[in-house]
């Protein structure tokens, strides 16, 4: 794979990636939206085929990896990619997210407005709406807008944070290194798309309470750097003390995942 | 293919899609359906389900395109079809649209009675009931029996609507153009028809919320015509001023996702 | 494939079919069920993986038809099966149908017990009681413990719960017969046995609504004739005025079905 | 396969078929987790996904058994393992299983406190406190955070809690058994693994409701004993009286499942 094909192939696969999964949040979340309160299977479901279709449509052009820890995954694989494509991939990535982030936008844009004045007119200044605007911050830790782009903590707690995600990394990554073991020259690359996909629903939906399951570094800065630069009113902050976590963690996560492979598996 | 296998072969598999996709919308709004308010998910996996059930019955005889988006994507591609063959795929699929939308009258026959003159007398003359169905008329911007044909939007508004249906439909036509280079060689198209169901889905779950994902020109326009020719009692206006918005959208993200493929993927 | 062989695959098979088929209505009906209310895509997706199971236990033995219906399209199909070998298929359809049946009752026991004698408890003498049978009896036609066993109608009207089971069937047995279409020299009977469980999916999603989808004669009026034999206190009538509907209306769709196979797409 | 692969095999696979299926119900039963009611759907899709990611991951090394009755069903199956590898499949099976249920304390540590904290608080010393406990009681047989780990019966019967065991042990079994026909000489071991984990959420949503559906004696008595050591307050009893159900109804239904195999389909 040239390296254009692999920057391209990861920028249009992940900006899909992020737009459906981040398309998933914003329908369940905001106002004027026919899928609101659709729930936690909607969502784990939503994220899950986010992956399919976008690991379907990219893989022919970069392989699909779509998640700055799976690249490094495969570099810490023996006879992985060369770590000088790292740069391409991670590139590719952190672009793609941030388009995708901006397509969410644009595709719910009425029910951005919707949601957001509805709120500054619900959050006037007397003490019941204060109590209400504190029962709905409950919803996600930064507030239900941000949650449409970035992950965030039920309980805000720095180890078990990062242990959250570094553990349902090492399920993913294992799960994507086991794929070559099951499918090597069967031509099934297709069907590894769709057990990967539901791989993602089973870690949302087991491991994603804690913290969102971001288990992807791209999936949650890109969208956060676009949370800070769109003209959203009312917005929020983007909290930032907290961007490090699903970042280092995946990243942590998948350096075990690959050291597990290594000793036993290969 | 010869043309009368492809336009069977559309007929087939339009009407059996929109039979199962309006069904679902049926079978979840109807008064006396088992199926009453089960949910946005059970929406999404009914219209998803019916593109599996319509594509793999249907893809011996024509190929299985059921949307002159995908069959215009597909002359356009480098390679791709025919244009003479254009016209019959658009017949076929606006022809069993029409049959499927029909077919959806004929399984809910009196589930459409029972809701449509149970509104009636709801529907009476005093204020509260007028406040009532007020309140109803929001959860389909064109009245409840209109979106079991048709698609409506929650935010009227030209622009954003169009938006919406070109983004989705660039996700639905890039994840159809690319199958052949996932699965060329391998036998795997019906795999193919699979993937490309969950596909749907994940378009439903994520960008579904905005306008209700027509994504398909025919899926939308042939029920809309069925909806303003059926003899039903209190059926409202079938909301011709929105009908271009599925019909052109489709059309121009399928022009769009076309490009992309020429550009990046050939 | 040997008599014996297909007897004992089908039987078998609809016996896995109808325990689990049965079992996830008993699940989602029955008081003391950890699975209790949990709702139409549980009942669809319970149905649809019940199919998964059945056929891909019993298709090495039988083929796997475990609907006398597709039995008797597979006879009607140009180059199907012998008519010699029909009724061994359908005996074994309904002896495993009547043995799921009396399984259910076996893993529900309890439920069954404490579900009926609660009811026996509530439906006392006075007005008030016999007015919330009314409102309960108006779930399932002929009351919730038969809608465990054996389909009812919502809106009882034999010529449009026929048509209903007709078109759902005639969906059914066009996805079964362009499998071999589809499959043909690939080796991906597995593969269909999956397709085969969502599209099950997908006509329990669109249109299960109106009769609640027997689609299969075997499937209902095995568990009827158990539910009029087992001793269940309080269990209700049998409703065998409308036994006829989910066997003739399944049987003729298959016919159907396979006339349209055997014009358009032999 | 080497005895060592096995081991580490199996202990992997369990490993994480236990965080992902205890994982799931710690999230939709814990507070301060995302996924806090997502119902019985989201149970049954946790619990199969877990076995689609565990088996996926652990084939290569042991062909990811995962479960004693599995195991034992092999061996006594014509042609299947060899009897000196039951004791290392049946080690790294319980280990597995261990390690994964204090891999769920982990990832969910600030809600097991959260949860379990309240109670106390709330489970004070008065009466209408004391009336709620029961209430919440009787979700599960042995107290909330107890099914996190291991099974509890809604209505404790030996008899018919064993029979429930059986009988789904018997339906997993037959579909695990019957895969090599369905798919040797194929290589679609790889959906093998898929279908499996469909199979296993058709046992919940059809099977599931009278026990909770162990049908895997590792994955009930490795959780049932990290939860006796674990230091959690207020974490009640570890229901030792009913560990033997999910033991020997699974095993039984196990050597049930080889012995049909053994005479129908072999």
């Amino acid at each position: 794979m040239s390296s254009s094909d692999i920057f391209i192939g990861e920028t249009i696969g992940t900006a899909i990636l992020i737009l459906l999964g981040g398309g998933v949040c914003a329908a369940v979340t905001l106002k004027a939206s026919k899928a609101r309160n659709a729930g936690w299977l909607a969502i784990t479901f939503g994220w899950g085929f986010a992956v399919l279709t976008a690991v379907y449509t990219s893989a022919p052009l970069s392989g699909a990896h779509l998640n700055p820890a799976v690249t490094l995954a495969l570099a810490l694989k023996d006879d992985g990619i060369e770590w000088s494509q790292v740069p391409t991939y991670w590139g590719g990535q952190l672009l793609g997210a941030m388009i995708g982030a901006a397509l969410v936008w644009v595709a719910y844009y009425g029910q951005f407005h919707a949601h957001l004045t509805d709120r500054e007119i619900v959050g006037g200044s007397d003490a019941e709406t204060s109590k209400t605007k504190a029962v709905e911050a409950r919803e996600t830790a930064a507030g239900p807008v941000l949650g449409i782009f970035s992950t965030g903590p039920e309980i805000r707690n720095a180890v078990q944070n990062v242990a959250t995600e570094v553990i349902g990394t090492i399920v993913l990554v294992l799960a994507v290194l086991t794929q070559g073991l099951n499918d090597s020259g069967k031509g099934l690359g297709t069907l590894g798309a769709l057990i990967t996909s539901l791989v993602v629903v089973s870690i949302g939906l087991s491991l994603g309470g804690p913290t969102g399951y971001a288990i992807n570094p791209a999936r949650d800065l890109g969208p956060r750097i676009v949370h800070a630069l769109l003209p959203l009113p009312n917005k929020g902050g983007s909290d930032w003390s907290y961007a490090w976590v699903p970042v280092i963690g995946p990243l942590v996560g998948a350096a075990v995942a690959a050291g597990i492979y290594n000793v036993a598996f290969a």
